[in-house]
């Protein structure tokens, strides 16, 4: 394995917990959060999907009130403008998951560390800052000056750009295991973070390392 | 509304019931027939959209495969290579729903009548002629010359250059939200079948019209 000069972290669901905001949910319609948490997650990327196919991009907070709002929907749940608006304002205040900070922590001094998102930038970057993730980082890129979401291959390509770092000295660490398959296809050497021992997908080429936790990289380094 | 001098169908889950494979499913696998089929189909479409973002088009009949594949292992179901085989196999089989032949055929008086379809060519082709539809359509229309599958705008293309009829004179049909979504982004004249009543997609303008069955078109011209 060449030496990974970078590593370059997928946000949502990787260090951050997209099922978070579950508990918030199912506070607004006992019962439901956790089909609700669910369902959002399922929508939400399936619209950055059909968006970037069809060339109608709308930046991520968009397409996850859109989301929202359709599960919202497909559960029967009324929900009010000030429930959409809490649950959305989840997105700044999404937990880390417990062992991201450490992690990080370590790996800094090895390695240039940065976050490859489909976040909007402003709500991306407020939820770095606000988990305290902010000084571990060297970068926070967001797709939103492509106007396509992953797994559009340029995308990929923004992370060598934004740091300087050949293709082939990246490590690219994502739970999607759909993002792993992509970035294994743009190049880059690939940890999947298959933290709920899910079946690998099988429309590309595998991930190259498959972990439980962002605490099981070094090993493989 | 313009004449509609065309009428151009999706094929799967809308014509024709993907989840006619249930059946053969819970032959295999008693209990979990249902659940199959359901991840099956879920993951078909995933794979679609993903491949064709990343630019790594297979046809239709690869993606297929790797979603069975996908789905029984996610299910913990062991299926051999001839039960993978027969599930496939359904692909040329399935049922068209009731209505469909008799609607076509009154159809046909005043409009050309196409499909338009993910479908790999030999695929789509013998499943059309298997069921009895092939002499009420004009075209049958793959997605497969141009290497990408739906919601691709230049998809939809193909429509009008096969059948030579302008974008505004082509009425769109399909049960599936997203590609209705897509074709009335294109510039059709969208009819979404609604059999489920499920709530519409929140990703792109609204399709024209709501309907239950391919039997409440003619209401609508």
């Amino acid at each position: 394995m060449p030496t990974l000069d970078a590593l370059v972290f997928d946000a949502y669901g990787t260090l951050y917990d997209v099922h978070s905001v579950t508990a918030k949910a199912e506070g607004f319609f006992p019962g439901k959060g956790g089909a609700l948490s669910q369902l959002w997650r399922t929508k939400q990327l399936e619209y950055t999907w059909l968006r970037s196919l069809m060339g109608t991009y709308e930046n991520f907070n968009v397409v996850t009130e859109a989301a929202l709002r359709y599960a919202c929907a497909s559960l029967r749940l009324e929900a009010s403008a000030t429930q959409i608006s809490a649950l959305l304002a989840q997105y700044v205040l999404l937990d880390a998951f417990p062992e991201v900070k450490t992690a990080l922590a370590r790996l800094k001094s090895r390695h240039k560390l940065a976050i490859l998102s489909n976040g909007a930038p402003d709500t991306l970057g407020a939820l770095v800052r606000n988990s305290g993730l902010a000084p571990l980082l060297d970068a926070t890129i967001s797709v939103d000056s492509l106007r396509v979401f992953k797994p559009a291959m340029r995308v990929y390509q923004l992370a060598v750009d934004q740091l300087g770092v050949p293709t082939n000295c990246v490590g690219f660490v994502s739970s999607n295991c759909w993002d792993a398959i992509a970035a294994k296809t743009f190049g880059f050497t690939v940890f999947w973070i298959n933290r709920l021992d899910a079946p690998v997908d099988l429309h590309g080429a595998a991930p190259d390392h498959v972990i439980r936790t962002l605490d099981d990289i070094e090993a493989r380094l």
